[in-house]
Formats: C-alpha cells, structure tokens, sequence
C-alpha cells in the first residue's frame, strides 16, 4: 500500500505524478528531452541507460517500463536484460558500455566517475553531450527510482500493462498531460 | 577540472546548467515549486531537507549553498550545520525531525522508507503533501547531487560565493533564465 492516499489505477509513478500535477510537468519535459527528443543516441541507447540505472536502484517499476520500451526502440529484450546487469558482455557498442559504465556509477554516487571513465567514452567516440546527457539521464532516474519507491508505490498487477504502455510512448513521448500521459 | 569543458565562472550545477539550458529549464521548475513557491513548509525547512540529502550524498557544492538557504531563512547557522549530520539532536520540531528522517533514507533508497517512518510523520503533524514533497526534495537532490559531481563541477574558489547566491535566490528564486539563476 502506497505511504499516502494516491489515485487508484495508476501504479508507479503515475500515482504520485497524478497527486501533484504541478511537480510533474517538469518531470516529464525533463524526461522528454533526454529519451525522446531527437539526439545522437538513439531514443534506445537512452532508454537503456535509464533501465541499468533503475536495476542497479533495484526499482522494479522503473526497470520494467524502460527495460520494456529499450527492447522495443533496440528490438531485442534479451540484449535489455543482460545490458541491465553486465553491460560490458553484452552485445552493445563500445561507446555504449563505456556510456553505461559511466551511469552505473552515477547510480551510486557521481564521485565515483573518474577522468579514465571519461576518457573511455570519449576514445570509443562518445561527444560531450553524448556524456553530458549519460550522466543527467542516470541522475534523473536516481529522482525517479527513488520518487517511486520511497512513496511504496504499487506494481500493476500484470505485466500486460508494461507492453501496453509501450506503442503509448512510442508515439506520445513524456511530454502528455497527466495522469494520461506521465513519465511511465 | 570538469569531466567536460563547461563555460568558465560558473561552479557546481551552474556550468553544466549554462552547457545544456534546455535541462535546465525543467530542473529549475521543479526547485521552484518544491523550495521557493508558498507552502505549509517554510523556505527555510525545505531548504533544510535539500541540505540534508547534499550533505547524506557528500556533495560539497550542494551542501553548502542549500545549507546558506536555509540558514538565511531559519536565520541560525549553527542549526543547519547540526541538522546535517545529526538532526534527531537538532533544536527543530518533531515534524521536522520526523520528515529528514525520511529524507535521509530516500538518500540512500526510497526501498528503506517504511510505514513506521510516515506514520511518525503523520503522528507529528505532517500531512501528505508535505510527506510526498519530502520524498521528492529528497530525489530531486539526489539528481542534483550526481549531475553536480558526475561531471566533476568545479567549487567556488571562495566561501564568499556561497553568501552572495543567497540575497539573489531569496529575491528570484530558481525560476530565473540561466546561466544567471540556475538551480544554485
């Protein structure tokens, strides 16, 4: 049961997005800009840096519902599970492990990226943006793991719901009016 | 030095905030609404709890500038330095002390927040806006914390920096266009 009264039917963070309208709007655009906004990394690049980052938060909700649109942009669910806790074995770019090495650790704490991280990235020909929006992304899913789970949101019962969500924000994005349209 | 080139003369949140505005929009937005806007919790107490979570996630730039917020608005110095690290001890209500109890948790993971630490709150006179803008201060510092560290920011060369934010925040808030007010 969630810590406070939420609308009923909208699990995750849906729920607390729909109790404060006002705080999610940002949320959302912040959102938008990062994973679906056009960008050198695709919009599944980046839904999968926001999914390691919610498994390595241990957020079931957050990374369910990402891990479920990076395997629809990146067309294939079993690389999205493995890039969730071995990145480095999975069949990604070397740019996108070096990228994903980098917002693992942001998970736990931003002081532990180091100038080598960087360097990595950068050699495997990640641009400044490119390991600007790593890091904000990881950090932004910091705020969203924790929103959700600090407010002991609830799971939907199935997990129909997390495909359903899926062609909503493939055509969408985050950008939508809540509570139809939040950041999950 | 920065882990990306970042404008120069701008420490902590504000160079990456002044390399990529468009982020910043909605990260400023939000501050705005969870500190600055009216509410049944005082600048100064939410200031508090965003200081709390710097200081819980070690980040010094955050630390000290929300730490200046808040002891400009409590108007006591030595009660934010307490309430950082030991607010149980600290000369603050039972609903402070309950609200950055869970504050300090979601620093670590939303996960550790239980019902006993809400129902505390609620015994004490929180209500649920109070307790779920807590749990989204307490998030949205720890994207703040990782942005500013994960990209290695530079500190002020001078503690003066910090005093002088505060008159500028106290009359703009963080609404203002950066990189002239951005979120520090």
């Amino acid at each position: 049961m969630p810590h406070i009264p939420l609308p009923p039917g909208l699990p995750g963070i849906r729920g607390p997005m729909a109790f404060r309208p006002e705080t999610a709007k940002p949320i959302n655009e912040l959102a938008n800009i990062l994973l679906f906004d056009p960008h050198s990394l695709s919009r599944g690049e980046r839904e999968l840096i926001a999914t390691h980052v919610s498994c390595a938060n241990d957020c079931q909700f957050c990374q369910t519902v990402h891990g479920a649109y990076a395997a629809h942009f990146l067309g294939d669910e079993a690389l999205v599970l493995q890039a969730k806790v071995d990145p480095e074995s999975a069949n990604l770019s070397p740019k996108m492990k070096a990228l994903l090495n980098i917002a693992g650790k942001v998970a736990r704490s931003g002081k532990l990226v180091t100038a080598d991280d960087v360097a990595r990235a950068r050699t495997e020909g990640a641009t400044d943006l490119e390991i600007h929006d790593t890091v904000l992304i990881a950090a932004l899913f910091c705020l969203c793991n924790r929103y959700v789970d600090g407010l002991a949101t609830e799971m939907p019962e199935s997990l129909e719901y997390f495909r359903e969500r899926v062609p909503v924000m493939a055509q969408h994005g985050y950008r939508m009016t809540p509570p139809a349209g939040v950041t999950s």
